[in-house]
Parts: structure tokens; C-alpha cells; sequence
């Protein structure tokens, strides 16, 4: 992944209960940074999330699987941009794709692929996508991939 | 505080991610660790946690105040123990005495005094402590003070 | 406290993680937002912070006590603004009081007076304030007291 | 995965700040618990951690890769276990394959592959596995591909 590929960026600054022991960004702390990136990218669209963890918009979403590479360390009050855009959208789940960077450096620090499904708020079980939702991303998105009549 | 002053202790281990930029257990851990010693104390009565966040008892309980003095640094792979105590009680609010030593050198750590505060779960309004727990704690913990017709 | 006895604030959005079985802001995460208040209000000063945990003066501090009370819940997705003083010096320590409140309600969510001690960044023992930083809050902060000959 | 594949396991409780705004344990904490069991796989075979983050023996690991598929979610007070087992080892990295599984129901919540990398402690540099590990992890794990002459 490349920063040139992504159209919504947000960025964080590395606080000291970030790092660990060895003194860089421990790695469980990315995916809470990944996810900083997934919730601004909404709102982006005018979505917010409602204190229960559903957003505004009806959509209650759960991660179904991560998957991280790292790169380069981060360090103590690094400012970092991550950079998120979603690939492709199935029936009821849809995946991110993530890049960090150091904004004074520029090193890509790690990238993620996250699958999220897509939940009925009321009973857990994962449901279709919204129109609306499938709409705003197919505009926004140069490159994401519809695939429809997917099982999942 | 002393050790010695605490009839129950519960042990953690320090893990990586508690321990911040200056290689030292970060000030806002200890707060988890503190709880972690609060529910364990409770459970030695045979009190669980329901999913929601009230016991398995029916009390609901918010934190008030937290006071932690901070002695000596712990780094990781310490094992700390945890001594609680309830040193008083009111109409609707009790306070936690907690002290952290290292098991190792001996050394105390840091310790803390919490004011809870019992809330109706529904409408989440002080209320109340429920005599049975009350009447617990009076037989556990022989120095208690029961200050009755407080106003809190 | 009151917001305007404040001249430094800086503002945090309530995230899905700093949130507990509740639904509301883990009391251990107010730590987490008082410090990010402490080091962005050295930051407007031009100090920010080594990889080490070391600020780019020179100055190590360590928290010796923290003394919180919480008096609303904060919940997910709320903007919260972190107001930032140092109240008293002494010759090698300093007090943080610090006030956090909802940017939408304007309601008080939560306020802490912190003491921290400054070390030698060698030997790690407590070392006289430089004169530069005790200068700096002295023409900040107009209600500042400087207790001087005190032994800590 | 299945539990009858390890031959290492460890337990956890929740907590109430590992559960997020939706009530269930958030996908980032379960790299905290996967970092729980690797530390304790190692601890059994005798090697601790000291404070700098680099274990007993002189071996320094960081995470290149994590891929978590995530299951069904836990809960506050919920009793996991963490089943631990190296799948590979090639001349600098090695795999960590673990599974966690609730304790009262038996279900399966989430399974992850981390790939670690041996680093100098000096120069941060990856450097081969020293060979008493090597031969530890061989004498253990029945199922283990040894994969030698690779370029990592």
C-alpha cells in the first residue's frame, strides 16, 4: 500500500501508555489506532457512533478478522497518519485497508487488512449492507470491488 | 498502610503493554490494578460480575474519588500483590483501602483510597447499600467504620 | 475548579476502548487524558518529549500523587476538553490541577490536583526545578504559588 | 485450531476496561491476551523477561505479523484460556499459532498467527535463533517444520 492510494487520512500522536518495555508503540496499540482511522473515515460521510457502539446511521459492525504487518517502530510523541479506505464490499461485510506513516519521516509503519461485519443491532445476526452505505463508498472509492451475491 | 493491615491480596504479574515510554508501570495502570483487587475482593465473598457491569448481587457501583500515592516504580515481570480493604461505609457509599507491594523486594508500590458509590441499576440514582453486604463486611473487616445517617 | 480559571485546554474524543463494561469512560482512562493535558500544556511552551520519556529541556518527572474526582459520565464518541494549571512549585516539585468538561453539555466531568517530582535523568533522584521552566509558569500562571526553602 | 493441538495453555479473566462500548472484549485486547500466552509459553521452558523488554536468555523478539480471526465475542468476568504453540522456525523468525477458548462453554473465541523476529539486543538488527531455542522448541513441539536456509 501506498500513501497516493488512500483519499481520507486522520492523524494521532504516540502518547507514552503506547509504548511498551522495549519503547516503541507495543503492537495490540495499532489496532486501537486502525480503529481511530475506521471511526473517522465515517464520519467523514456525517456518521457518528451512538454510545451504545452503533452508528448513527442504524449500522452496528463487529471485527471478523485482522491482519497486520509492521514494518517500523513508533516512537514516544511521533506523529503518525493513518491513511484508510475500504477495498471491497460482499453481502453483510466489507474490508478496510489501512496504512500508518510517520509524518516526519514518512516510513510506513505498518498497513492492516480488517473484515468487518455488518450486524442487526437488535439480534447480532450479521445482515445485508444498507443501499445508502454500499452507495457513498462506491462514489467515494475509485478502486472498490462490488461483490454482490456473495454469502457473506 | 502496612501489609500486614489487609486480610485479602490478590497477585498480578506486570505485562508489557502496562509499563510506558520511561520503562516504568504507567500511573493510570495501577487504577486498573486497584479494580482488579476491588471485584477479586468482592468475589471472595462469592460475588461475580454480570456482563453489564453489576454484580452478581444486584449492586451497581461508580467510582467517586481515587487518591493513589505513588512510592516506588514497578517494571515488567514484577509480580505485585494487591491488599484490599473497606475501611468504612455509609448509606450509599463505601471506601477501598488498597495497597500494591512488590512480592519479591518487599517494597510498597503504591496505594489508594476509592469512594464508591451504590447506584439503582435502572435508574442509575444513588442509593441505598444493601444490608447483606453491609453486614459482610462488619464481620470481615475488623476495624470498619459504620457511619450511619450520613447523607451519602 | 472552573473552566476559566484555565488559560490551557486541549480537547480528546471519547474512544470505543476507553470505554467499560458500563458503557461509560473507564475511571483508570481519566489518567490517560490528564496526562495528554500535562504534556500539551509543556508542548505550548515549545518542550516536547524525547523517546525516552525525557522532555527535549532536559526535565524527567515522575507522578508522586494523583487525587481524582469524578462527577458525570463521559460516554463513547463525546469531545471532551482537558483544562490544564500548575497551581503551586516547590524546589523539585510541582502541582498539576486539572479540570475535564463536555464539550457539548458544558457539564464537569471529572477533576485531579497531580504531583509530580522532578529527577535527575542519570541517577533518577529529585533534583532542583530549572530556573527557566519555573520562570516560564510564573509569568503563565497568575495565580501561581511559589513555595521556595521547602524540602521537596 | 483445535485445544487438543497445544500443548501449552494459560488463563485470563476479563476485566471490565477489556470490554468496549458494545459490551464484548475489543479486537485490539486480544493481542494483549496473545502476548500473555508467549510470554508464559516461554516462561514454562524457565526463561523470564527482564525490565529493558529482552528475555533471560538474551533473545529480543518483535512482531512482524499478526492475523487474528476473530469468532465469537467475550465477556465481562468470562474465564478464557490461551493454548500456545511455535509452528515453525526458520533461521531469524519463528510462528506463534494460539487459540482461545472460553472456559465454561468450551467455544472457540478467536485464533491468531503471529510471526516474531530475533533481533540483535545491541544493533536492532534480526540475527539468527540462537540453537538452545531452537532445539527447546524441537523437543517439544511434536508437529514443528524446522525450515532452515531461508532468507528470514
Amino acid at each position: 500500500m501506498e500513501k497516493t492510494d488512500f483519499k481520507h487520512s486522520t492523524q494521532i500522536r504516540v502518547r507514552s501508555f503506547d509504548v511498551d518495555s522495549q519503547g516503541i508503540v507495543h503492537n495490540a496499540v495499532y489496532l486501537q489506532y486502525f480503529e481511530i482511522g475506521r471511526i473517522e473515515y465515517r464520519r467523514h460521510f456525517g456518521i457518528s457512533l451512538n454510545s451504545n457502539g452503533v452508528f448513527s446511521d442504524g449500522m452496528k459492525v463487529v471485527v471478523a478478522r485482522n491482519e497486520i504487518d509492521y514494518f517500523k517502530p513508533a516512537f514516544l510523541d511521533d506523529v503518525l497518519s493513518i491513511h484508510t479506505k475500504i477495498s471491497w464490499i460482499k453481502n453483510s461485510s466489507f474490508c478496510f485497508e489501512q496504512l500508518i506513516t510517520n509524518d516526519s519521516s514518512g516510513d510506513k509503519i505498518c498497513e492492516c487488512k480488517g473484515i468487518l461485519v455488518n450486524l442487526n443491532s437488535d439480534t447480532n445476526i450479521p445482515e445485508l449492507l444498507n443501499a445508502e452505505f454500499v452507495k457513498q463508498i462506491e462514489v467515494f472509492e475509485p478502486n472498490l470491488k462490488l461483490i454482490k451475491n456473495s454469502i457473506s
